[in-house]
């Protein structure tokens, strides 16, 4: 059994290579310098937990990782145009860099990439494994088209966006989680359960992010605190505040929405605050960490085994940054 | 046996239907009208000629075909983006009605339902056709870069064209022919000898493209002669006009490719034919549809069983639009 740092260190080992041809140069380079941005590795040390939670690491277990690794930077690449964002992890990102059609070129070719990896994994696993690869694959663009719709949309539910976070975050989690299970020869209902533990666990991962960005520790955060709210994202904050907000708050939080002053952030944290948001979202992540709990709890392997998902619950759900 | 026209109905039979989900309506509905554009059906129909010219079509060719014309709906909408076209077979592209970011995602969604349409196929064949189609996705990727590094260079080799035209056009009607034949049970050679056709048939066609362009009849073009002159698109024509043209023939060339004024195309074509480019053009497109004949020629089959190949070679390489 490895823990969190172990994973990860053993993934790097092998996820720090070149994955593309050298040529032609122009597609390949761009593609290979997002991978060197870095990242935590989240979704492929899953991967490797999923499958250790039943049996030693299979060597296939690696190029599934991997394969999972480049699908999620595909995304990035990808919404980071969408999104025109310059920056990502403090790097130029590929379209600032490089143009937006080798950004978009180099997304796809890094998606076929990452089935090239899933290829290399046994034959027994193979269908399984790529079935539910592409399934999550477009529930994950769909999050992201519902998240774009919801940018626009004049008012967004709680439950609707439960669903898009689900989608654009939550299942990549869940499905990390169980194609490393399948390799690990996991039967049907362990697989559904490890899958649910994830869905709820990237939930709370996200209440915990936009929590961060409101109510973190400046000290602490390591970024700026209120990105958020300057950009009007519609949060778990925000949807919960215009929910709860008697006619006065609301009109106020109106206004900031509709202001980019000084002072918007600090007027805006004390609305929350005033509608009770901080301790709500609190509440909501622990209800998601409950089921998670849950849900692993059921899973029907020796408790100890269970242990590097138990801490890495932890990790995601109580980080300060 | 069945002839094109007979494929392209069973293809279109099949293909015609909805290929993803109703929700979210406002990412799928993009894809699903965007394949309602229409286009000839090459690619699959080459997929299911690959595969008949070895055996009774095989069901799974089917959804192969399928994949097939997803993943070349695909690169169509994402050059589309690249390119900023407005129009695609005289409609608006998929960004021009729905925005970018939805065609970006539109185009992701689309190959990944390739990918689905692959997973369908008997386990015997899987890994062999993921392989192929996931080596040629990226080289039609490597093409689509190379063709835009290409505009921004100096100048152009032929060389280094009729590589990029390989990888952007040729490879994908190759892999179409040789993945049938891998679900017809064909023998490496037979395979290798059907992927060799499929390319030089491929740089054939380009080569009539770009000709007919230019030189084609405006009565039975359907589009408008010298389209490609007028958008200075460095073609098969140009670059060997640049290769034969003497010193004063040069400087005109030059200084046509610098104006955008009325007379251009006329003026330009005039130089294409003091250069002989017109008869250059024919004879290399001879070049390759014998050498495609050849190969053809040599695949260990009965003659009768290739005459649905040739006849797509003539309808391909002899059209007049």
């Amino acid at each position: 059994m490895h823990n969190l740092v172990e994973l990860q260190e053993k993934f790097e080992a092998y996820f720090s290579k070149r994955h593309f041809p050298g040529d032609p140069a122009t597609l390949y380079d761009p593609a290979q310098y997002f991978l060197g941005i870095g990242g935590k590795r989240v979704r492929p040390v899953m991967c490797l937990m999923g499958n250790e939670l039943f049996d030693e690491i299979h060597p296939d277990a690696f190029p599934l990782a991997t394969a999972i690794e480049l699908f999620h930077n595909f995304t990035l690449i990808h919404d980071d145009i969408m999104d025109k964002a310059p920056l990502r992890r403090g790097m130029p990102t590929v379209h600032e860099k490089y143009g937006e059609p080798t950004a978009l070129l180099g997304g796809d070719v890094m998606l076929v990439t990452a089935y090239e990896y899933i290829n290399r994994i046994d034959t027994r696993f193979l269908r399984q494994v790529l079935r539910l690869f592409s399934t999550t694959a477009k529930e994950v663009c769909e999050g992201q088209q519902l998240d774009m719709d919801f940018e626009k949309a004049p008012s967004v539910t709680l439950d609707e966006y439960i669903h898009m976070i689900g989608l654009k975050t939550s299942v990549l989690l869940a499905a990390s989680l169980r194609m490393g299970a399948i390799l690990g020869g996991a039967g049907e209902a362990n697989q559904r359960l490890l899958y649910d533990f994830g869905k709820a666990l990237g939930l709370a991962f996200q209440i915990q992010d936009d929590y961060l960005d409101a109510f973190g520790d400046p000290e602490k955060f390591g970024k700026q605190v209120g990105g958020d709210i300057m950009a009007n994202k519609k949060t778990f904050l925000l949807i919960h505040a215009l929910e709860t907000a008697d006619a006065r708050q609301r009109a106020e939080i109106e206004r900031l929405l509709a202001t980019d002053g000084p002072g918007k952030v600090e007027s805006m944290l004390a609305l929350f605050r005033a509608c009770g948001v901080d301790a709500w979202a609190r509440s909501l992540k622990a209800k998601y960490v409950d089921e998670a709990a849950g849900q692993l709890e059921r899973i029907a392997v020796t408790a100890h085994r269970k242990k590097p998902l138990a801490d890495l619950m932890e990790y995601l759900v109580r980080r300060e940054r």
